[in-house]
């Protein structure tokens, strides 16, 4: 539990500064047989990459990732996939101040208590560039899943006080909104809070919805590793969240059993359904086949330009203003970290998946 | 990941089915020299012991704990700990017709899926009586934490429509509430409103809180072994559990950055402090010395008399009614079993906190 | 690592002192639908047994399991799997003197070093009765590996001065040899042997042998984890071996490339055969399909009734005799520890072994 | 248990192929505060680096190491350190022909078993040159054990017919010696035994030897993770090694209880120490504080220009002569190896072995 490895059967190790050589990450445990490239692992990256908009910090880094191992004549062989993407771009003189106080809401003060002192470039280690290794296993666990009918898919569900709803929403639209908010009316009324905010060199936080379809029912282990459990401590591993929801989530404190319980019903082609999904898909920690549903609440960028108090080292209380290029809001850009987050712990669970029952353990070996 | 082991330095294996032989737990990696003795631990059991009031079900169960090794002369000596409650009062026939349909909201239809067949006795090793394993391994770990200055205290913060303000209660009197919600006045309304419902065979459910104090500052690891991120992890593994925040949780979403980043301060003293405290004690997966604040969301108990539709295994569309004793609402019992699994967490990170600095481990094999 | 826990897929936590209440493995991972029950599992135990010849502890123990939780109807349900042998028999008074000094040879220094003091009570943890859990748990593993069509096959391979060869000796012999040999004419002179270093109230060593037939090609994963690195570990984890070997084991260090490489070759039916089986059936950490071949060095038992010199907690150069009922040697009764830690190490590798390809994971979820 | 990740709370992932990007490894779970630098790893890559004699292939390779993460002004950060060393001179010609059949000794057919097909330039991942990570890796485990005064120290104890004392030897002519052998008398004996048979296209094996010194007394879990079987485990997951030895290792196989158990004694200065080290420094899993001495058995290189029998994918028997330039022996190259993967285990116990006794855990957190 040192920290930066993640995962079984499918594990990750990332590694990497803000400010650094370099981040990335290596992958162990994905089988042999897998058709994956440099191109295809971009586009997820690309997804997270900074100035793309007014809604994300203008700085520019090109996130390229580079296949250093465990790939051969296109396919994955099995062994460790080690993928890298090379820093630029670092203008360490925007931070080298930060080095002299604590910033209000960062990871700085914690990291001093638990290390005796930190990379204070960007963040260092705690810096959101992190998520970029999680992006490029996200990219590979994405396409596992592909493979195996399993679809996982995540949206802006809301900004301040602008939220949509899941049934209203068009997944296709996500893609013309530059907050990825699968409604288009609602996506331009967070656009302009947004933007109200950051004039106020202030930030704003939101939710991130995740769905995840076509997931085979019978996933997940009782107990500690509830697949619930895993993909609780996967979202919350997300530098800025503070909460996650299965299903109906906080909802359900307000509810009686007979409102919350899901009903299963055979439909006239006597397939088995249920007449509502209040579990989210998850039930005593192991998936039921429908639809699996969960929030992140994502809180606002800490990094505002706004005038703050705290503390320097000399120990005095200071007023400090956080230079440098930040993004007004989160969500947009971790919508694919959610993702990744996601689809490698589905990866993790279908591999383990495939153990629980003797007899078909024994088809697996004849 | 094979389910019922938790924890990496003080790692604990729980065992047992609702109507088996009985429950337990092995605690691997407790250090030597901890005074406990089955007395000690009786009382965490008896917290989620059933039977006690109106509001829990009326199934008498002595869960009388033994400990059969591990300890030597009233203290641990190091060596797995296996604590033991056997089963009485096993009134299978109640069970014996769930075995032909899924109950709604229960775990029956994913066991089924999972594994082929089930235990279907009071729903088998799904049963809310798995967690006495869980408690019996939380007061071991709350006797460690109190060696080391940390307190753990749970309460139940709302019920359906009745909820409390942290602020305002008094702690102590939790104990005064058959409900454990430490606000009197708002606990006899939660009563009436639970007595309604379960008049009406059905059941609620609220959410419960968690404050730690105490913490020493830099406990918790970078990325994804978070220390909130475990905490969520071992919080969502308790069955009924929905929903998990830390701090303020999902207001963030509603917050901008300077409304929700905690300034530092020195006060008078020169003693470091916070003019708030949203962030719930952690930061960047690191403690700060400050309150760890966090909530769980419990749905509403799944078992309830009021009829329900449903399938039975002749792939039948059928309408149930659970028999049996039900809880009308979880949460009271719930209240001791979310502080043990925070109380397992937080020693198995304050052990790996150990390793963060070389200085110190210079220090410790001087 | 706490210690007391083996294995990934398949995990055993095993618990219990000597003269504690008992002893007892909690068996997490196995597959539903096994068929085992209390006898089959007595079988096993029946063979570490003590006081079966004059080549044991004549110390009587009935070590009769029980089966506390995860089997259903006489098959497992995929939960945890607690196992219990109650302890009888405790003459502690034997013991009461060793807690004012170290016996040579046994673990006693290094339990108080590591943690400050010790159940001295036999040995406490570190007693050869440790291995009880180990077998229980071995049994269920067996079983296991048996519907796979695996079969692992341990003798005693040499006592002091006497060995014999695998290529001569008769596995069913073994049955009718008291130390497990399958090669009466040696077993005889083995018992002399003993018997004489008996008379001087000495102790004697050995070597056993492990032979797995059946096991499929291409389990064991590269690097690190190893199924050759796996067994090594399993074997050394059992308290009084000091060394192993893979196929040729040792005898590699004096052979040359082309006297060790195996070649492979294609018999008149056109099966896949080797002309040789140096490498004991793994290579690259990774199985052929062929034998795979291992020993394992056991010292002589460390409790000898003859007069040794040590020291006592009053710092003082002592000379000391142990009283009590020791085994003048441990190899027949570790033979069955040897098969369950090799069956353990092969289950899990097995399940490991199901998720390194693409292909066959796209076909179990088909 | 995916394979390429080693340890607990010093954990290393390594990855990379003979003939790939690059070699690599991540170290997570690096306290803070300890010094390194490229040039202080480069000097254990040195020292396994090929092309520096003619007992070595002529194959010459740079082997320059990179710090890509985990260091900050000079000091590690206590976040993952990712070490690449980037492949150069890859004669992948050299190794196409070896597509179509199966080296002898290799493990060429196990990894098609496994993965369905494999990257056959030089052995892929199952190449030496994996190595590479783990000494990167076991350059910073030294550097810790350093700094707790705790020195490993490897050599080349036997090869072919020629083998040295462990008494006799002098550790610091092992610079002198070729073969890391130091005894320069027995050195000659084997470098013309070597070259002996390298002239006859053919390979030679030995034995390593390691000997720790200043491990402090307590270190070590029983039962399953004794320290004596995660070493065993360690040093036979090197590639070529089959066989391990503790102490006397397959000695005590012939010796009694008497000569076997090492008797304590305080000396004249009233200091404990003891008449003999059979056991080799760890007893019951938990090191004594005494030097710890393990050896390794060593194969012959597998790759010989001699025409061995194997079989090609058309399913036909054909000989074969490896062609490339091949290491006559790998002992001298390896022994580096050995070190490394010893100071990795010593140091994942080392930090384990702190949170053993309760009062030590009090201190360190007052």
């Amino acid at each position: 539990m040192s920290g930066s490895v993640f995962g079984n059967r499918f594990k990750i190790s990332t590694w990497g500064e803000s400010h650094g050589e370099g981040i990335g990450v290596v992958v162990d445990g994905c089988p042999s047989g897998l058709f994956i490239n440099e191109e295809y692992i971009q586009t997820y990256l690309n997804r997270r990459k900074p100035g793309q908009s007014e809604f994300s910090t203008p700085r520019k880094e090109a996130d390229k990732v580079r296949i250093l191992s465990g790939v051969f004549e296109g396919r994955t062989t099995g062994t460790p996939i080690s993928l890298v993407v090379f820093n630029e771009n670092q203008r360490s003189s925007d931070y080298s101040q930060i080095a002299s106080y604590y910033r209000p809401g960062h990871a700085d003060y914690t990291y001093d208590q638990k290390y005796g002192f930190r990379d204070y470039r960007g963040g260092g280690r705690s810096s959101g560039r992190e998520t970029t290794g999680r992006v490029a296993a996200g990219a590979i666990a994405g396409a596992i899943l592909k493979e195996l009918g399993v679809a996982v898919y995540a949206y802006t569900k809301s900004i301040g006080p602008v939220s949509i709803d899941y049934q209203k929403c068009r997944k296709d639209l996500a893609l013309k909104s530059p907050l990825v908010m699968p409604d288009l009316e609602a996506s331009a009324r967070a656009e302009e809070y947004i933007l109200k905010q950051k004039a106020e060199e202030n930030s704003v936080g939101g939710v991130i919805e995740c769905i995840v379809t076509g997931m085979p029912a019978g996933i997940g282990e009782p107990v500690f590793d509830k697949l619930d459990a895993a993909l609780a401590k996967a979202i919350m591993s997300i530098g800025a969240i503070k909460g996650v929801e299965i299903g109906d989530g906080f909802e359900v404190a307000k509810h009686t059993g007979f409102e919350n319980n899901d009903s299963f019903f055979y439909d006239e082609d006597q397939n088995l359904t249920k007449l509502s999904n209040h579990s989210g898909g998850i039930v005593g920690g192991i998936s039921d086949g429908f639809e699996i549903i969960l929030r992140a609440a994502v809180k606002p960028t800490a990094s505002i330009g706004r005038s703050q108090k705290t503390v320097n080292k000399s120990k005095e209380n200071v007023d400090v203003q956080i230079g440098g290029r930040h993004d007004p809001i989160i969500v947009p850009r971790a919508v694919v970290v959610v993702e990744s987050m996601v689809a490698i712990t589905l990866v993790d669970y279908l591999f383990q998946g495939m153990t629980s029952r003797l007899d078909k353990i024994k088809e697996f070996y004849k």
